[in-house]
């Protein structure tokens, strides 16, 4: 009965992520949601501004927390960018904040009687994933992270670049924390028909330099324009795509899994019913202590969030 | 030989335009200009990372005017948004700035070779788009301002919202200066199969009363987040599309008026040859007079730029 | 909750709105239903092979009556478009075929319990969109036909190439029964900013032969290929994509007009809700003398195919 | 300078490639080209007649060669089905018509001056993209024949269908000709995070029943309806797009490979330059027997056709 997306928080990141929506059609009804009325209302305006221009129209409604009851998907892009802006480039460093705003939406959420899926942007993702899950009783697969679908296509974006392909010919995940502790399982990345570890060899490619470089993108986003916003919002919307139309995808993304004890990225099926099957890949030791490492810190942030 | 775009300025309107052409593929080559250095790299790379989620895949050049010479449509959206930020909301205050910094991109394009259209945004836009059109010695019709293509869409949006029906569905052009003497051609305007007018009688309508909200929004809008972009820079990209597919649409954009004698917004066909043919209105006596101190009041300030 | 479309008739009509929805994604799940099973079944695969070469994914049911239960719209295609292949060109040649068709299968509708919006293409269209709302008791203003949408775009398309301008410049309507008796309501029609009339003076464009044309072009289709299917199903899915998003577009399509006493075409405002409001036009005395009479033929060959 | 197409060929699969490309705009300039004028005219017209409820403007030439001298992609999609329709399933019973008809209209491309890239449909695909690239004297990286893009297509959607997933979350290839001769390449397929040799054993899935399924897919539509159309049509689309946009895809698609001698499908990546890059996979023994097998009957095919 026509798609129904509720964004919340319409910084820089939620404010794109609806437009994508908008500009493409993407949801009948759209549901936007911000503490700053002004800032909330003068984007729903604006799209409706640019609808005489589009070929495709969305209903807009605007801080209507009840609107949300049946909706498919909530995005949520709460956030306060500026929190990030330090010396560490930590994305924790955003949680006092976001943990509380999290548990407040989070709340807001449940009231409303929302009984669909959750992707979440919101950062420290993997701890915020954990919240939001804990705050409204969703089912532990219905509440998704985008986590490491980011720091997939930066993987992707630098090994492209440097073998002059498409980025979207890039197999191969990153895992873990969507913070400085995950890491490109380059046991999991192929290219060109191989693994890219024997292509490195073939061709005398450095993988920590790419690595670093799709590392260093996000820091020189971030530090060219103080945010990031059309990576992180287009794997969102992608996301949320996915779950709307039941495609069944295999994604790199925040989930819960019970061998760790926490959100983490790790591929999974995403589709109608959210996360519907958990992939089980075959890392290496190195990979998997890597893993650990990320998994435990994540729960440890957790634990402190909820002190 | 593939669509190729340039987008001069990545501030909020040009990054809003530019990431509606990536995410949707409207053209095969991008080139992206900013004296921010720092902005429009980030940009790029964000955009980067937004592709292996995207199902469309774009060539983003940065800042190299060279690149300009064959592309088919450039856009300007050069700007300084805080300079409008003031107790008249009059988009002049930003002349002197976006003037000299027309002069010197309309230079940097002219020696590029470039011999496409351009569509600038750049306010006071009916000036700016003057002094491009001097400055590259380009003709005046390959020279195209936005101009009220957005007021057209905010008024179409009053109407529509008071009518309960699709903005798309109200016919009828703002004209003049997009500026503080624009106006609503209400005997331009149709809807639900009759002049507005006549909607106006049988339904009680306050035409002044939408005029208003029109112009109100954009203001909402602009002090809602201190800027507008979804709006406008769907309409230039919408713009930049026609020229592209040839489409020859009717729409009221900032083209040279010889009885005039100077830009100003009046609807004319569009197509690869920027403006094909000039619409020829029959405008009430009341209308005529108002275009004609909007068109007064647009050479008085290029006059000025020009000193 | 996602968006379900349902269309029954895999011909080429049928066969080319499924194709257009499934290639953009305009369904979330798709319902294909034809009694020539083998044919329906060919279809759905070729689009499940096509998917893995497209950016959107389709969830696609075969020949369920049961799956429309929950259809948001139902496209009617059924048709046997070989018995419109006869010296007058009429689509009345269909009806014996087509009335006994569509009270099958709007039977199986009923029993379904679909309860969304149905958009008949099913000719001849006014008397069948009749026929499925008697049958399946929905209410009138949930059961609508293609009707002069198509005849309206391709007087556009005359209009247009005589002009040299975008057929979607054009404003107008093409009025009665979807089928010979229908007429191009001049009055209504507005091209550069004026009234058609006024611009066929100024250019001494006869409406006759624009006219002529545009119904010569569905003939120069027909009996080029045998069939037509691009414009109609294109105007099929723009109808069914506008009550999906609740756009409340003004489109001329088949609605029942009470002083009419049958369903007709005349421009309406289309939304959620199926005809949401009707227009009414001040049409010329003649104008409204055709109309009548189409009205009647339709009325006449309605009362035939229930006898 | 905008993007230009040429279909050659207005049968199924040439009129469904050209509508898929009107209704998306993935082409400004399109040329289609057919030796019954009649049909061409009235696919043309009828997407037109299309274009008034469609967002997106293609500017439409018929039967004229000289428009082809511009053009950035030609599909070739000349054939006749109906010489497929044999006891054998072999797409080389249209061998003598087809070849025939390639010279012709390769001379006539030739003719043209057209010095863009060929994407060719025709069957038997392997031998007629080399017959292309004799005769227009073309670099034969830059024809490419779509190949075995829709038999990799359909082994997907079979995999995908045995596990649930989506088509596009299965990575892997058929290699050879397009023809009876083909194979899946079973150890280039990977699914779920592993080979898929590995998730077989894990779940009991048998290979060859999924090769069966996937051969049988194609049958199925074919004997369903007399031919296949939207699944091969896409393929070629998306071929040509990505060579427009220079993506650097990697695509499973009918190339020149000089240690077979002969044009054979085989992964490669395909950009603006045609195929750019060939991929070495490491097949297995009986991978690379089955490979040998199918050049060599490509090549006795293609030396019969010559004669």
């Amino acid at each position: 009965m026509t798609r129904k997306i509720g964004v919340i928080g319409m910084g820089n990141v939620g404010a794109t992520a609806a437009h994508y929506i908008v500009a493409n059609g993407f949801a009948d009804d759209l549901v936007l949601i911000d503490i700053r009325e002004a800032k909330v209302k003068a984007d729903a305006l604006d799209f409706e501004d640019a609808m005489p221009n589009l070929p495709v129209h969305t209903n807009i409604t605007v801080n209507d927390y009840s609107a949300l009851k049946d909706a498919d998907v909530i995005i949520s892009a709460v956030g306060n960018i500026k929190l990030q802006d330090n010396p560490t480039d930590d994305r924790f460093a955003e949680l006092p904040f976001t943990s509380e705003a999290a548990k407040k939406v989070g709340a807001q959420i449940k009231a409303s009687g929302f009984h669909g899926k959750m992707v979440v942007i919101t950062n420290p993702v993997d701890v915020i994933t954990s919240i939001y899950q804990q705050v409204t009783g969703l089912p532990k697969n219905h509440v998704v992270g985008t986590g490491t679908l980011l720091d997939s296509a930066r993987m992707k974006r630098a090994v492209a670049a440097k073998l002059n392909i498409d980025s979207r010919s890039v197999v191969g995940y990153n895992l873990g924390e969507h913070g400085n502790s995950q890491f490109t399982a380059w046991s999991t990345v192929r290219v060109l028909g191989k693994p890219i570890t024997e292509i490195a060899k073939e061709r005398n490619l450095d993988l920590d330099e790419l690595d670093h470089q799709a590392k260093v993108g996000g820091h020189t986003v971030f530090h060219g324009k103080k945010y990031t916003n059309y990576g992180v919002a287009t794997a969102a919307v992608h996301l949320a795509n996915t779950i709307l139309s039941g495609a069944e995808t295999e994604m790199p993304v925040s989930n819960y899994r019970e061998e760790y004890g926490t959100y983490l990225s790790y591929p999974a099926i995403v589709g109608r019913d959210g996360v519907q099957e958990q992939l089980q890949l075959e890392l290496t030791e190195d990979e998997l202590k890597k893993l650990q490492i990320s998994a435990d810190y994540i729960k440890t942030k957790f634990a402190e969030s909820t002190k």
